[in-house]
């Protein structure tokens, strides 16, 4: 499996100008690492702190910014373009596109399809997956083997959803969607009245709705809202094990990272970013462009752009431990410094 | 769909007293939130904070408290009970009940049910679902597509397990519970002895018991005991990727948020509700109505009743630095501040 | 089920020595807790600090150390061995294995297994299981119901697979691993370009790459690497929704428990230990030895062995707001001590 130098950039020449430098006829075997690039292996240079590594490389061909043309071109063979990282990600695309091509449209015999299904053309269902009553699964969506999807489900055209996917009644998502293994979109969300000490249950009446170019990452899950719908805008990207509750809304563009949590009715803005673990309590409210920091817990709504953190920095569990048990008197150690002060101006004073 | 008010108020009679005011033949066509509502809806007053909102709401009908019977009744239709959530919490299920009733018992012909499976009357099992053998079915419980449950399981009456719920051998459950997507109980817990610099395996000899009018969420998982049975008792609601380890005893209605996990052998009391993302370590023990906050992590057992909180607050990311690095000082500084108070009331005793 | 005691010693002999003191007929019923064992119940004691627990319990049999040999032989049977936690262990898993054992090997009729599929023999393969084209299953494997094998997928000898494991395309898994229900193994890694407020796809061409006896919990994510493999060392054990990223590297015998998280090109040592909850952030390295603490967050790299922590200490609530807001000005404290300290040595000096 090689691609041709030549060959990637002219066929990522209608989305991106980029120039080829060196001989074009270099067969490429892998995509690798700038430091693990091998000779026969195509690697590019993002960031101007990894220069000194450029020198050194071994690989085939590397992907540069116009600020690096010099230096790369007395290396060897490069590919200038004006942002290397979104250059390589698009060779990447075009590497599984031509090495792993998706198999011809097909609907596995197992497959339980209910007769009130509509299927456009093109359509790929893999064994044992069930498709409910009434949904609408549009063109070229592939649907892997054990997907479970409910009744009234809409599913955009060309999007895929790769094994054991759940989609629940009523849920619609967009086009050119993926949705990782595991990942069950439309249970219901944690709704209860507590009354006499018990919790009684409020139905889930709303669904999800999903845009397009939504990215949906292994075993996680998103709750059906409990009246509107629980909404992800166009382009949001969620790692795996994330938490989204219901009636929450993302914005376009949003990406979250594994482990993070969203609690019910919030509402994140367009192009933020949520770190790791990081926790956004229920209806709260974020502005576009706010970035979350890993493992931090959003208790107010943020409404300033801008990066936010809250966490205890790690240390050795000795240190810790005394800093961690001091923590426990910060307050009071405050009103001792005041009344220290107090007592240190009225010496001054005096004096 | 639409329910008509006075048939609301007269299929709840039975189980709560309210007072319907305003024309008792409205249509209602939805349910929905007091800011969302529109001319066709049915919404809710629970707090007196929104009591604002409520001469504005378009909504056809609002369940109100006594104390805001009179403006309500001089905005239009409302139904007047003592806790409005709690009766719109049983209008949902009247609703869901109404216009999403559950279809007839079936079992589909591709379920693989093993002959030693007992299943009582009107048992319903989705498409590729597998029973174990010994595996003891009560009435009325609803099994969807693609659960696999083990051997000897137990399924108490009106149980419903919604797609892709895996039931480990010789676990038991309660009636009218409820488990969502991807949950899975009764897996090993974690549990090896160390030998020379090796994990070596503990068999998991114990299962999960799960009491009845219990929730799990999706893709929860609830380890099976090493010994004895982990166990959820009556009432228990565990939100998504809830983790709860081997050996755990929850106490009677008990409610845990998204993203909470729970390590082997604590004891968690009746009552309790543990936060979005909340850890509580293994072998604590917390009395009843103890309420950990979001994210916090529980280091010690809790004896006493209260709302107990540990998390880093949240700031732009420059202010944390600064105040996390000083964090690090903490217990130095500590120290100076008592070498200052000293040197200070020296000054003072001389003067 | 019983076993006889002498029974029990005999089987275990061939791998670690013991002596057993009492009657060797005594039939053991069931395994149980020091606490919890009754006349029939072989037990163990592996720490001094349960020593008074000893002579009080009711247990047919102890598993005690040399350093406790006298006082367990007063109250009753016992075994002796050098490391009784681990002896108890492999008493587990002889109990296991005799009065659970696994069934003969057999291929469901149901499963759909690629003819180009290679599965050595003694394989085990669940109903409605998928075995992907090109895929290599050794001698004695165990693939349980509904599990979904990709194509070129290569798991080793006498590994088991619960209920619902995906294992996806190309990955390969070593000998007499364990993976829990609901667990997936190589999605893609969470890789974007950003460009233009959008996130340009990073195909993710590599694989995950699993050793020897790897433990994997149930619901836990293992994401494809982006170029290269993600890798898990032989030992390996991790619990229940953790989430290893792309191109992460975990040691040997390194053990996670629950809801852990590692992200993207972490490298762990081996005999680490990731406490539940606990982060490490990307490209961080962490040396061998390492051991973080229950929801603490990795984010520097971590160099030399030892017990690592940051929490914030769970308090009472009202405690904890007061720190907590004294926290945010932790940093102009220090400013106001330093200013203390300075104004005070200028009067000591004058004095």
């Amino acid at each position: 499996m090689t691609l041709r130098l030549a060959d990637i950039v002219q066929s990522l020449a209608a989305r991106v100008d980029a120039e080829l430098l060196g001989n074009p006829d270099i067969l490429i075997e892998r995509l690798s690492t700038l430091d693990g690039a091998g000779p026969r292996d195509l690697t590019f240079l993002s960031h101007p702190k990894y220069l000194g590594k450029l020198a050194q490389s071994a690989a085939a061909c590397v992907v540069v910014s116009p600020a690096v043309r010099e230096a790369a071109m007395r290396r060897g063979a490069c590919i200038v373009a004006d942002d290397p990282y979104h250059y390589f990600a698009l060779i990447t695309q075009l590497w599984k596109q031509r090495h792993f091509p998706p198999p011809a449209p097909h609907i596995h015999p197992s497959a339980f399809i209910d007769p009130g299904a509509t299927l456009a053309p093109g359509v790929s269902i893999g064994a044992f997956a069930c498709i409910g009553a009434g949904a609408m699964i549009g063109a070229g969506v592939r649907i892997a083997e054990h997907c479970v999807i409910g009744a009234q489900v809409e599913i955009g055209a060309d999007t895929r959803l790769s094994a054991r996917v759940t989609v629940a009644d009523g849920c619609r998502m967009g086009e050119r969607c993926i949705v990782h293994p595991g990942a069950v979109i439309g249970a219901d969300g944690f709704g209860f009245a507590p009354h006499e000490g018990e919790w009684v249950k409020i139905e889930q009446l709303g669904a999800v709705h999903i845009g397009n170019d939504v990215e949906i990452g292994a075993n996680t899950c998103i709750d059906r809202g409990a009246l509107q719908d629980t909404v992800l805008e166009d382009g949001v990207k969620l790692d795996n094990l994330v938490q989204i509750g219901h009636n929450v809304r993302v914005g376009k563009h949003t990406a979250m990272a594994g482990c993070a949590g969203v609690a019910g009715s919030a509402t994140i803005g367009a192009h933020c970013t949520v770190g790791g673990g990081a926790i956004v309590l229920g209806h709260l409210r974020l502005a576009d462009h706010v970035h979350v920091s890993a493992a931090s817990v959003v208790t107010r709504s943020i409404l300033k752009p801008g990066q936010y953190t809250g966490l205890f920095p790690i240390d050795d569990n000795a240190a810790w431990e005394k800093n961690a048990a001091t923590l426990k008197q910060l307050h009071s150690l405050r009103e001792r410094l005041k009344l220290t002060e107090k007592s240190l101006s009225q010496i001054l004073e005096k004096s």
